[in-house]
């Protein structure tokens, strides 16, 4: 299939491309991953990106040329396809599902493959499929270090017994705690973001130094979420982070104050298809199965509909207030404060998106085109299958 | 890919698949294509299901056994999907994207092709497309019967201009009248169903008729959705019918009444993966990547989150109050409104979720894994590239 698209002899600019389409700017994107980098080397930890984001090899390959340490991944079906494509360390952040463990068995055969545990069932149930099949797993301990979702609370003398179990289980290397401190998403300045990022380090660190104590080797520490790496001062004692949305950004993390409009990677080309006299709205061809239907930022005062337009082919600043005002599965309504707004946009229009969530968006595409300014430099395919 | 999957050589249970699933009851389905293929019967029209639903052609093939005439699409990539695996009756009920009339065109010399306009700017590409190619293209030209979103508006005299252009331009056959319904959607009872259809009827009929008086042949007229065909009562003057989603309805048709629960034929299998001690929540393997984010019922009262939970991996009931309250992108989380319905859930367990929108849900998957009760009878793919 790469070779397919490398063989394409012509470049398309953006007005000529077929829509719906995803658009990835690469300028964009390659200043986006090496700011990171250089921020995680800056903080002394490794950087692990999250590939949920992207779900795209070439990215991911982009991301290790930078700098980053191994990948991570949500799913099991995200682990096999960088496998496949030949990434060696690759850790699956997501409670284990016991359902799929001949599948994580084989996949340690192939790479260094890190599952993450947070419960006493999950533990047993991996111990005994490693010594089986006489692999090793690496296996993390998930964290809750305030979001509430997952992960062993670290204050609880259970979570203390487990990391005891999972460090001495036959068959599993234990890699050390994990945790998301997937709260950063709701925070509303910089300084809370800030707040949050500290939390996160200091609920784990306490936790790995009791650990250290009691005589568990604790080998890692893994933190990170792209809103907490935005605002973050201090991250000792961590020593990796997991961020995965900073490839793209979206408008939630514009509307958040986490980046700025020229830091939007991705965007979704789409055609005006309809446009009837008297209509308080255009039609386009970016609905749910574009967009998705994420709702955006959930302060309503900054919410844009499912995504606001940006001005122009080529450029990152949004339209003053024109907006996918709704949409049904396949239909985007695009709408504006100011009747003249919408007056304006003719059947035939190619309209630029930026969409709430940049990883939910991404996951409804096959392939990128990867463009630079107005040019369609390339096309690289999003491995989405689950 | 069908033989991969033909070749499998052990039948498998729910309890024993990996998750997250897609789960599909081959006897409900069937039951539902019966049950609607008789009603169109009776009501003496032709019936052309939506496949924007199921994207599969094997549910395709199963309909026009039923005794459908052609199918309906929604993208460019389903007509596509259809014509490559034998299907030469296609309707694209979309307004035309004149990015993509090289593809229709293309399309038009393999199969019948129909496209939907509704504006001299598309009217105009499309004809000049198909007389530059010599192909024929079929066309409807689409009206707005009261959904709003797009369509000519019938009373208006522009209306009757495009009709008369369309029916007189070369290159094109003129397929007569079409209309979606939407608001259907949003009705609340079987009386506002039932009023929305005879709007919709009426509207279609009495501008056909006035085109018919001017001297356009109007040979077809094409109305429809899942939820007006469950409480129509006359298509006196309508020839054909698009619904969909009744081949699998969901718990948005269940909530507003159009179906019982156990005409639900699609439910996501999702694995318990997380649950804490004191946690009010479980997490499972099913969140917006398995089952979209579409909110439900615009009735709060009858929200259930992201999805109700059925009691038991064959049934069809639900359980009292068990549901996906919130979601991430790959985390699901269930809870209940007593402690103890979340209580007996443990790590490992298997639920099975009724999504809110079977289109959407469907629309995130590869493949079903099609069922008879709990057994695992057969796997059909699904054609959801863009």
């Amino acid at each position: 299939m790469r070779r397919q698209f490398r063989l394409m002899p012509h470049r398309r600019f953006v007005g000529d491309l077929p829509t719906p389409a995803l658009l990835l700017d690469r300028d964009v994107l390659e200043r986006n991953l090496a700011a990171m980098a250089a921020k995680a080397r800056a903080l002394g930890v490794a950087l692990r990106p999250h590939a949920k984001t992207h779900k795209c090899p070439e990215i991911g390959r982009l991301q290790l040329a930078a700098g980053a340490r191994g990948i991570t991944v949500a799913t099991l079906a995200e682990a096999a396809a960088f496998a496949d494509a030949g990434f060696d360390d690759v850790t699956w952040a997501f409670p284990l599902v016991l359902a799929r463990l001949e599948e994580v068995v084989a996949l340690a055969r192939r790479i260094t493959f890190r599952v993450t545990v947070e419960s006493a069932a999950a533990l047993e149930a991996l111990g005994a499929a490693a010594r089986r099949s006489g692999v090793e797993v690496h296996a993390w301990l998930e964290v809750d270090s305030g979001h509430h979702r997952s992960g062993v609370d670290p204050e609880a003398p259970a979570a203390l017994d487990l990391a005891r179990r999972l460090a001495e289980a036959r068959g599993v290397v234990f890699d050390g705690l994990l945790t998301h401190a997937g709260q950063s998403y709701h925070a509303r300045s910089r300084e809370e973001r800030a707040a949050v990022a500290e939390r996160e380090r200091a609920a784990m660190v306490a936790f790995a130094g009791r650990l250290e104590r009691s005589g568990v080797r604790v080998r890692g520490v893994s933190v990170g979420s792209t809103p907490a790496m935005s605002a973050v001062r201090s991250l000792e004692g961590v020593t990796e982070v997991r961020p995965g949305n900073y490839a793209f950004y979206d408008y939630m993390q514009l509307a958040a104050g986490v980046c700025a409009g020229d830091d939007c990677a991705v965007t979704v080309l789409t055609s005006v298809v309809s446009h009837q006299a008297g209509a308080d709205h255009v039609v386009v061809d970016a609905g749910a199965l574009a967009l998705s239907k994420d709702p955006g930022p959930d302060d309503p005062a900054l919410r844009r509909g499912f995504g606001p337009v940006l001005r122009g082919l080529a450029g990152h600043e949004l339209e003053r207030a024109l907006a996918v005002r709704g949409m049904s599965q396949e239909h985007g309504m695009v709408g504006g404060e100011r009747a003249e707004e919408v007056a304006r946009l003719a059947v035939g229009d190619r309209l630029r998106i930026l969409p709430n969530h940049s990883c939910l968006t991404v996951a409804m595409f096959d392939e990128y085109q990867v463009v630079r300014g107005e040019e369609v430099v390339d096309r690289w395919p999003i491995r989405r299958t689950r």
